[in-house]
């Protein structure tokens, strides 16, 4: 499949890099198309499947996208990226509305009445927001096995049931999750986005971004 | 041990009755002496151990306190007990900045720079505010083991070293907890605070109260 990843931080680099040795070819989006990280995973990467491009390119190359941008800057690169670029297609959106310009740990820029996973799906009515993978750390995202044999918990939210079996298949056959958690329509990514400032205590206090949640019913 | 429960709601309730089974002697605090909720419980329980009375008296008469009102009312909650009442004491503090009064699911009246557990903490800087138990459902708290044979985990926040070691062993002493997970100082309530967002969307999915998490590390 053809598919489009925003941004190119690590989680963005862990998620192409994951595509790619899952047989996907993959475009990798940034704000130029000569951005020195895109440049860097490009190089590292199957010159037959990786590519690199703006925003734009790689959302009019992907028929599937992630989001793995700042959740600050989030409704921007969709902009970017083209609402007749994103018609029909399904979005992964992993950002997190974290503000670090208040000090450590950082604080939530948006919650308890929106959430960026709503405020996407507002500007970009005609795409299929599913927001999930935000309340792990990027290696756990794609090798959930990692941690007990893969026994936790992923979850998920979005408007769009056809999406949202796309998005599961994605993570279950994919990236290999054995738990997701359906909470409901697009809504519910303020319930994932506001686990953050637990997430961050916890990473505080274990001392390693390598943990998850399993929830227990 | 004589042991002060604050709230005749469904959490002051469940914590006061496993406490009598547990063989110590409770006093439930309520705004009058009379509440009918509290005399309700006092005619349930084992006349030799439990008895009711105001803020201020189960505060004079516990060595250890558990506040199970809600958040909202919490800091009022406390003035009422009398901080000379309070002065040294360990204080559970269960409780929740749940807002009702924009619809359901609700919103949290404090969040991200603040939060119950160190409000409370400020009121009353001679007490020993622990912040736990405010993650799951009232049944679950005094019993873990009906889930998953009680293999999930209990966060825990607070200032003084010798209450947490006091409140780890009524957990799992008491309650029956196996897994603290100490975040650290009373400003770790923001985590679990702000978890309960996400509690309420599982809660809606699930359909059932009945359901913890597990930090797998």
């Amino acid at each position: 499949m053809k598919i489009a990843v925003f941004g190119t931080g690590s989680v963005g680099d862990t998620i192409a890099s994951k595509l790619i040795a899952l047989g996907h070819e993959v475009k990798m989006g940034s704000r130029t198309a000569t951005n020195d990280k895109a440049v860097a995973w490009l190089k590292k990467s199957d010159e037959k499947k990786a590519s690199i491009g703006t925003f734009a390119d790689a959302a009019a190359f992907g028929e599937f996208i992630f989001n793995c941008t700042a959740g600050g800057v989030a409704v921007d690169v969709l902009t970017a990226a083209g609402a007749s670029n994103l018609k029909g297609k399904v979005i992964i959106d992993i950002s997190n509305p974290l503000d670090f310009s208040k000090g450590m740990p950082p604080t939530l820029s948006v919650s308890n009445t929106d959430s960026i996973g709503e405020q996407l799906q507002r500007a970009f009515p005609e795409a299929h927001i599913v927001k999930t993978l935000n309340t792990v750390n990027c290696d756990l995202m794609v090798n959930p096995g990692m941690l007990a044999g893969g026994d936790h918990t992923m979850f998920m939210a979005g408007n769009d049931a056809g999406a949202k079996n796309k998005a599961r298949h994605m993570l279950v056959e994919g990236f290999g999750w054995k738990d997701i958690l359906d909470l409901g329509d697009i809504s519910m990514s303020r319930g994932t986005e506001m686990y953050l400032p637990l997430w961050l205590r916890m990473y505080g206090a274990l001392q390693t971004p390598h943990f998850s949640i399993k929830v227990v019913r």
